[in-house]
């Protein structure tokens, strides 16, 4: 197997952890945790989401948190938005990078964005502009590209043509969402096998969630075929609420165990990271995934 | 990356699951759990250990168990015996394979045999020969093959010599155990590239601890390098006992998702596999590791 001698990792957890889990944590956790994230080596953070409260509650604080925390020079600060309004708010707290995201399934857009997908482009091919003309980088997010809870199975063509039209509205990176967690490592080197032919790798990341146990084995598959940027979540928060010890996102703490002790460069501490990862366990009061957070010391 | 057509998973939960769990599973619950087992499709189960019940009381009960169980044909029953008398009773409850153990590590084989490596040949020696002359087929293991928690980095070369001298006895499968969890995918391609070159693919198993999230990817790595067993506990069953939500062997569901949805071929129905960790995790009375059992269904 081929291995890259450096990886970037894109910590979610502020952002897609936090907002499926219960638990709702105060605005100076929040920024606590942040500010120790910061400190970990981690190069990017998603800090939030400046969607509507009324969708996502557990963060309805994004505005105080993108103004509270410290800015350490060199990590870029990402905030979600899903249109014009949560723009404005993502400009107004001053990140550096904003992600759009949307669906590669109609139905899963649907449901998560009430939009056809033909109807979510316009709308992010504005903020996409507005955001460029800002002066921020901009990443695309692609939902369900390894599998829909509603259609299962999700076609190529429809990957292809919804990153086809974020690549044409100036994104500057994709991340592939395996948003479900479904995916297997042959179905990431399939999927990648033909997204490759049409993209550049270099702007194409790998987002991993391990609701069955396959996101760390994905990465190690996503790695071989060249791919060097993935999202992860510290202590794998985003767990479904409905099952106690369901895992969210693919834990940072675990990513960084392997690809360290491979020999492939992440710039990140894991005993700083596991610093910060069981703060925020100790905040959401559950033991989170992360086999490393857990791991009998 | 290359994927086999077909692959064996040892079940090993009943045995090394359970003498690290803090609960003691009933006689009656043991048998019917092993019982759910040999319903699923696996070939290979791992049902007890004949040790001196003071140092695992957890399966004192074990010729009750062997005596027990339901025989289905084509199913293979293995007993972890340490020596003589242990043979003695796997003998006496009929079981079809015998499984024998050391480490490569010195410091470890002194501290779980209570022997040098040294004095441990004779008698693991003597064990293998008399299982064979009974009939038995004979399975080995080395433990700390990756790391040791006493020595931390374990040689090749002492890996190279505990497993000569096991073949040498007459065992038919080596099964190399990451006893710690510590393994990563690297270090796995590079110790099977040494040890391949040595002993026949066909022979070898590879046995992982989930502890800091690897074992799957290690499976997918030991895979493309063209191992074909490997073994895994219903549930991750094993943890530590002092963290308790540390990972013990690597989850059956885990391994079974990921093969079954790669196309590789295990013979084992996911599903009546996830029957069998639920009894078992209700029998433990606590979340266990495996992914796909708390997975929100």
């Amino acid at each position: 197997m081929n291995w890259p001698a450096h990886v970037t990792i894109k910590e979610v957890g502020p952002r897609d952890g936090l907002q499926n889990e219960q638990t709702f944590l105060s605005t100076e956790g929040k920024i606590n945790w942040i500010n120790q994230l910061s400190q970990t080596g981690l190069k990017h953070i998603e800090i939030t989401s400046f969607v509507n409260p009324k969708w996502i509650p557990a963060l309805a604080d994004s505005l105080e948190v993108a103004k509270g925390i410290e800015r350490v020079p060199g990590i870029t600060y990402t905030a979600l938005v899903p249109n014009r309004r949560g723009l404005e708010g993502a400009l107004e707290g001053n990140v550096d990078d904003v992600a759009v995201f949307m669906s590669a399934s109609e139905t899963h857009n649907q449901k998560n964005i009430n939009k056809s997908i033909d109807d979510t482009f316009p709308v992010l091919r504005e903020v996409v502009k507005e955001a460029l003309s800002g002066g921020k980088s901009v990443r695309g997010y692609v939902s369900t590209v390894f599998g829909c809870p509603y259609e299962g199975h999700v076609a190529i063509d429809q990957v292809i043509r919804v990153s086809e039209h974020l690549f044409e509205m100036g994104i500057q990176e994709l991340s592939l969402g395996d948003t479900i967690g479904v995916a297997n490592p042959k179905q990431v080197q399939e999927v990648l096998n033909i997204l490759l032919k049409r993209f550049p790798i270099e702007k194409l990341a790998l987002h991993f969630h391990d609701t069955h146990g396959t996101a760390v084995a994905n990465i190690l598959a996503a790695l071989d075929m060249g791919i060097t940027t993935f999202d992860a979540s510290t202590g794998g928060l985003g767990g479904c609420p409905y099952a106690p010890g369901a895992s969210g996102n693919v834990a940072t703490e675990d990513v960084i165990y392997m690809l360290n002790n491979m020999g492939i460069d992440t710039g990140v501490n894991l005993e700083k990271l596991l610093g910060a990862g069981s703060f925020i366990q100790k905040k959401i009061g559950r033991s989170l995934p992360s086999r490393n957070l857990q791991a009998c010391n």
